[in-house]
């Protein structure tokens, strides 16, 4: 192995995640996770090993390399997963091509055309209809018929380590009839997976769910910041709006479908059959470990959540074919997002919201404060990874730290 | 004058909208409508008249133009003004800098990044609270304290003269409690005005509605195609997706808020009292004529809706300082929509939807046909002019064409 690989990395060699990072020497350009060190790929496209024009790794977002196509970028992986086992590769004894993790500063890995936030998870949309509708009957009736998203805001999609400020916003206090301005009361995370786009449709082009990995380029882990007094207030009836678009956060490096391929489970059972255009074939949910972890501005680290990209109702495929349906085009770099991914269990919750009941059963915190919501000066820490025997694929982590409203 | 304009026309020596144009010999560009011609910017900038970098004016859209500030984008219409009113201007004996409108293709004139619809016309908002709530709660509680928006698909926005694809979808039918697939029954145009925003904020800042007219750059009329069908069966609880993702059309030349000046007028009495932030002073609504007209596919154009964008309940600077109210960025591009414009009288209803009445009342069509919602090969054109004495700024058309769902 050209690159000592630490045992239980997340970035192992079955992984291979692209990003995009910098140094202080090196500008903004693309690269491969691998281990603690980053394989700097716009360096190694100058050697002339591609049969592409490898400007693409000098740009600052992977989209133009993304677009190549899959049969290009798989291609990438495979030789730097051949050469990076091969101490007489084209990448032995250049150590010019490999940074630290530590001495590089990541970056959004792909500009967001449009991002789109899907609501796929049953236990969540059921906690959260028991919450604020009828706990006899939380989930609406288009639910198991609907993979059910909505449009958010790309601008405010931020890298991991970026903090987010928490916002100001309307607000109804309890048992008022008017509305009042301040710093939300209820800042909140959600736990979702995101995958980005791999390929562009046309207006008026669907695609189908057995075509739909095609067009999905990786995951990334997505931190899904809520302001529930505002969502509260304003989502009736065009849905969330201020009270999520001030800041997304994503973790730094793409983990590819082709490195997710050995954790491939099945899907939950759909009960109503659902409409044969979001019928699918084969194994499409994806067996991916979730952790949340808060950490107090002077404190130590609390997990407050477990839950696992498998508990997914809906797929990706049936929500990008959902999605196209109806002719709407998709780009490369696009952003759709899972929605909260809850499992059964209350410590699987993916929010603050469900994990402590609107507040009614607050979480202790190693620190032995509590929280309902985060706090300013809290840090929120999403990790993700997947393992089968000795075959480990992770995700890296999104942590951003919450600053008060200014 | 340089240029022989129309009594009447839309793109009289007041207005000089910009826009991105083709011809079978010069490639896109940017362009200011005068009369029935354009004037060649990229040509123009050849010239060295200008004291800055003339490139924005070849790019294939103008967000790096509009970027530059309004300190530079009016000194080019107040130049361009000018000019075309001195025979002996840098214009003058120089034909290769102009045109025809006919013989030129109109493009998309910006990048647009993201894309909000809002929800600002109080008899719109009351009409479908009359139709599908309770006609004697028509407006939902937050409606006159939130200048209510939420996130549309900035990849499906098309210019003027592209055709629209019905789009298929799931709807609920009457009486059933089982989805069906298919092309949407009830295609609907939505009459709206678009806004351009002209000025990048951070992500953290917010734009005070005193500052908020500086981000804008300019108008365009809007029509936000919607699935009426697919709208009812998915919208709760997220909001419109699929509905309306599938397209939407705008005008091609970007009418500047300098142009427009002219034709303030007070906006109604927001009562109850607003919350501070969304205070403004002076006149913030615009006096701007709308119109739409139906043509079936080899028949006469029926006009059948007059309305105005005088009506809007909250203005475009309220509309702004509450999307970044939360901290939420904004960029040079960016396109933030009125919602359907509609008036008090039947007439001035800003969607089929409400001149129909949920198909209840049938609009009579001049060739003797009748319609709900719009057929296959109607073509929906919406008009927008501001007009006060001699002084007449008008928007062109956005036109479109609808294709049978494949």
């Amino acid at each position: 192995m050209i690159i000592n690989i630490p045992e239980n990395s997340d970035f192992s060699i079955h992984n291979l995640p692209f990003g995009i990072f910098s140094t202080s020497d090196r500008s903004p350009r693309a690269g491969i996770a691998i281990g603690e060190h980053i394989l700097d790929l716009a360096a190694l496209g100058e050697l002339n090993v591609f049969d592409f024009n490898p400007a693409v790794f000098k740009k600052e977002v992977l989209n133009d390399f993304i677009g190549l196509g899959k049969a290009v970028t798989s291609m990438v992986r495979k030789e730097v997963q051949h050469w990076l086992q091969d101490d007489d590769s084209i990448l032995a004894n250049k150590p010019e091509l490999f940074v630290k993790q530590q001495e590089a500063t990541m970056h959004m890995p792909v500009h967001v055309g449009d991002y789109t936030d899907f609501y796929s998870s049953i236990e969540h949309a059921t906690n959260v209809g028991k919450m604020f509708r009828d706990p006899e009957n939380a989930l609406l009736p288009n639910w198991k018929h609907i993979p059910v998203g909505y449009h958010g805001r790309a601008s405010s999609i931020v890298v991991s380590g970026e903090p987010i400020r928490r916002p100001k916003g309307q607000t109804l206090p309890k048992d008022s009839k008017t509305p009042v301005f301040g710093p939300s009361q209820r800042l909140d995370f959600e736990l979702e997976v995101g995958f980005i786009c791999g390929k562009n449709t046309e207006m008026g082009e669907s695609v189908s769910t057995s075509d739909a990995e095609d067009y999905i380029f990786g995951l990334v882990l997505f931190n899904d910041w809520s302001a529930r007094d505002i969502q509260k207030w304003e989502y009736v009836p065009l849905g969330p709006f201020l009270a999520k678009n001030f800041a997304s956060s994503i973790s730094p490096w793409i983990v590819t479908l082709e490195a997710l391929e050995p954790f491939r489970v099945a899907g939950p059972a759909q009960e109503p059959k659902v409409l044969s255009y979001l019928e699918y074939e084969g194994q499409k949910n994806y067996d991916v470990n979730l952790e949340v972890g808060v950490a107090p501005e002077s404190g130590e680290e609390t997990t407050v959540c477990r839950s696992n990209f498998k508990h997914m109702y809906w797929n990706m495929a049936q929500q990008l074919t959902h999605h196209t349906v109806n002719g709407c085009n998709i780009h490369v770099g696009d952003m759709m997002a899972s929605g909260t991914i809850s499992g059964k269990e209350e410590n699987s919750f993916g929010s603050m919201l469900e994990l402590a009941w609107m507040g009614t059963k607050p979480i202790q915190m190693k620190d032995g404060s509590e929280r309902k919501f985060i706090n300013d000066g809290d840090t929120v820490i999403m990790r993700g990874y997947a393992q089968k025997g000795d075959i480990r694929v992770g995700f890296g982590e999104v942590s951003s730290k919450v600053l008060p409203a200014k």
